[in-house]
């Protein structure tokens, strides 16, 4: 997408939503006479007649089904692209969840998978024709060295890169996905924020329009809770897989920070590493999560890429503490009995609840250790307001720090997940199942708590989080309470209201220790089967 | 070892010196008849009188060897650490090279694991009865905190705890060896540097009393080197395991720096993540280096200390791209025919020689990016003098950067790794064998030129060192030679003189990609082999 070259961010921002809505054909437009757009729109890709009836069964597939599918000839790679292509454009229509969209590569790059698996019987790599949409875009402002939105970088991404082989290319192999296969990069909007929001406007949760999608990778979320893309590949060093995949009802896996590649990621971060981020998938069932992970680490990205560790992906030695099921360790309400009081608070004890007060100090005091700095200069190269969620997480515990205080905070670091270790040892537990956060999607501009999951980025545990089936209805009734444990519980608390709240889904989240990758994917396929019943 | 309380260090030295002299009794002393020593004490421990026969036969196993004739009961662990104490005592008086010893604790917990041996027919774990000895010391300002030297924090280090079986006792599990069993610990007496020196004298090379024995594990070198230790633990950020095995004529490996545990070691380097530093084995054999690792890795340490992956030790996982051999590139002379001129410089080319000058520069400014600010407040706090090559290390490209310096400083690391990642995947080869420095072991006082070393600490690449047994002799004359790359290039060379050098070991270094320790040491075995004929 060319954006003409100016330093406004304004006049970069026209430019780029007026090229992507000329891109979306007009007979892909949601007509008029369905409008306006019910509160709930996560039906509308199925329901709305852009797609016909096979289209609809394509989009109604996990990612593995719908590979087997167009390996076994059932689909083709074209009718796949076509069907994608409809409902994300349908899907940003009804939650503004692209940030660019490239319909011309993405049939070309089908057409070509199709030819070349009737020329050689052979699917060109583990996920032929699957389409996978990438987080890569950011505000207007990252972009405004290139003069083209962040989103631009994402086709370096060594995480795709890998997927699409070209690592590799030149020694022969070819893992066979790449990013003009994928169909088209959607990219998400904000940064360092658990919402969505840019000069394109708030993306918006689809199962109820007045709630947020989340974030930072809101625009996954959102794309791929609606129907309008299969399989995604988000960031998370705070909760930026997790957050949005459970507030839009989808699986995300944070994996240990060092399992997937992240060169050839451009952020503001870069260079960063007291705080890793960690690349991860985002979809439709438990089993797509290993199925992306897999594919990545087969094409060893370790031996080109530092941010990696040659550990390759081992599912059949996951072995469990409690011999053919996982032993789970609670670390809230089970659902079904509220613990007393003193067990209630005896269990916040031994999982360390009482230490996520420190948690947060310690991790929203490495996230900018240059104060914001970079942020602040790509911001003020074309004057671009700042968003207020933004502005809150830099005022968390966020200074210029020298490397010796850097040095300090790393010890601090160390001797927490120390003790963390120490505490899930003692548990002799398999696996943490909790919330992935204080509630369901909260109202747009309020979501600001974000211990539930950046505790698993501090202690670098891998996580993941999926939907129960279950959604916010009037039953779920609003609960009395006498204390609160500071001013952020308390606002959290009254923000809940079922009527405001409606639709929603509700996830969970579980974790395993650092590097046991394999068995949390493991726990997530049986526990999530367990609970969605 | 009690040290008065006092904080000027030349108080501190006196009585330490005096407390460590009197642990060696009389007549394990060098009596005045073999004074003077001769210029090679390599033989001493062996040929001075002072062990008996069977404990001569002792000090000539390594560390695999040894610990099979424990349990076997041809040796009880009380003769093993008798011998051992003797040999370390001699070797001591010979180079300098012990910073503290523990007799009474060794031959008690020797006594106790002959006791257990008998009572349960099993050994305590996998290194029954091996005396180990510890890199922990450093210059006496570095115990000021505790009026104490540094070495006491050796008890701690993770690495040791866990073979130990410390990390797990809690749990029931228990490793077998502990820093009582084995023995000693022998410390080292610098920081930062490749030699070893401190207020007991600088620690010389067993080989040829006017040499260093490099560093800064340099009193591990030289009490392996010349028979006082069998198996020692070092740390090595530049070269500092594998500097000291050169130049004594021994085998070290430093992993991949994120393999074995480091929690618990303490260093005026804790928090600095940017260049980790590694510990690692050092002994008599290839296969002790298998030994030491598999056993530390055995006890999962990962699942406590942050600072290690959760990769287990899978040495028969290792594949060579030659087929039953390693394929090989090496990066100068082969010491059989010395490449022409053009053959040379492109072999120089091929493996990115060229780029080490900007490799010193990257890793050079990451390592006190505090400025040694931490270092200069300990020596500070006792007025200590600063060792001129201290001064030289801490010139080099250091200062006091921020946050945001750093993160661009990592950028680079980054960019300089996948860049020698790329050389090394288009060279298609299994291991690449180098020099391990310019030369033999220098004059004291002359050693600077990490190069050889640090470029595999900067992509980060396991790496190990292995004597060829060959050492100087006067045929190894001096080669005119009519430019030179710079100032460090010709100070080295003209330094050569095989006169001043006599007896001095000669050894190569090996390197395999990050995270293929097990390739690398399988390497180490067949090359080692193969060379030493």
């Amino acid at each position: 997408m060319t954006v003409t070259a100016s330093s406004d961010w304004r006049t970069i921002a026209e430019s780029f939503k007026a090229a992507l809505n000329s891109k979306i054909p007009s007979e892909w437009k949601i007509p008029d006479s369905q409008r306006p757009l019910p509160l709930d729109t996560s039906q509308l890709v199925k329901q709305c007649g852009i797609l016909d009836v096979t289209e609809v069964a394509i989009v109604s597939l996990d990612a593995t089904d719908l590979r087997d599918a167009i390996v076994g000839r059932q689909y083709s790679a074209v009718e796949v692209a076509t069907a994608y292509l409809k409902a994300a454009a349908i899907e940003h229509q009804a939650t503004s969840c692209l940030m660019d969209y490239f319909p011309a590569e993405a049939l070309a790059r089908a057409a070509w998978l199709d030819e070349e698996l009737q020329r050689t019987g052979k699917p060109v790599g583990p996920l032929h024709g699957v389409p996978i949409s990438i987080k890569g875009g950011s505000r207007v402002t990252f972009g405004a060295d290139s003069r083209s939105p962040r989103g631009q970088g994402a086709r370096d991404h060594r995480g795709v890169r890998v997927v699409g082989g070209q690592a590799y290319r030149g020694k022969g192999r070819d893992h066979g996905v790449d990013l003009t296969q994928c169909g088209r990069r959607w990219v998400w909007c904000a940064i360092m924020h658990l919402e969505t929001d840019s000069f394109l406007g708030p993306t918006v949760n689809p199962f109820n329009g007045n709630l947020t999608s989340g974030g930072s990778s809101g625009g996954e979320g959102a794309l791929i809770g609606g129907g309008g893309s299969v399989l995604g590949v988000g960031t998370d060093i705070g909760g930026s897989i997790r957050n949005p995949a459970a507030l839009n009802g989808i699986y995300g896996f944070k994996p240990t920070s060092l399992r997937l590649p992240k060169g050839g990621n451009k952020s503001e971060m870069v260079g960063q590493e007291s705080i890793a981020g960690a690349i991860g998938p985002m979809g439709r069932s438990a089993r797509d999560m290993s199925l992306f992970v897999s594919a990545v680490l087969a094409a060893e990205p370790w031996k080109i890429d530092g941010s990696n560790v040659g550990m390759p992906w081992r599912p059949s030695e996951v072995a469990w503490k409690g011999g053919d099921k996982p032993r789970i360790g609670v670390i809230w309400d089970d659902g079904v009995v509220r613990p007393q009081p003193p067990m209630r608070k005896a269990l916040q004890d031994a999982v360390g609840k009482l230490k996520q007060a420190e948690g947060w100090e310690i991790i929203s005091s490495l996230y900018f250790t240059d104060g914001g700095e970079r942020i602040k200069r790509a911001m003020a190269a074309t004057d671009e307001p700042t968003l207020p969620l933004t502005k809150w997480i830099m005022e968390q515990n966020t200074q210029p720090r020298s490397a010796l205080e850097v040095f300090e905070l790393v010890k601090r670091r160390e001797a927490f997940r120390s003790e963390y270790n120490a505490h899930f040892l003692f548990a002799d537990i398999d696996v943490i199942l909790c919330p992935p956060g204080p509630g369901p999607a909260p109202e747009l501009g309020t979501s600001k708590y974000w211990g539930y999951t950046s505790i698993f980025n501090l202690v670098d545990y891998p996580s993941a989080v999926f939907p129960t089936g279950r959604a916010v209805s009037l039953d779920d009734v609003i609960e009395s309470r006498d204390s609160f444990l500071g001013k952020d519980d308390r606002e959290i608390w009254e923000a809940y209201d079922p009527a405001k709240f409606l639709y929603a889904p509700l996830s969970l989240q579980i974790a395993c220790q650092r590097w046991e990758d394999e068995k949390v994917l493991s726990a997530l396929d049986l526990i999530s089967a367990v609970v969605r019943g």
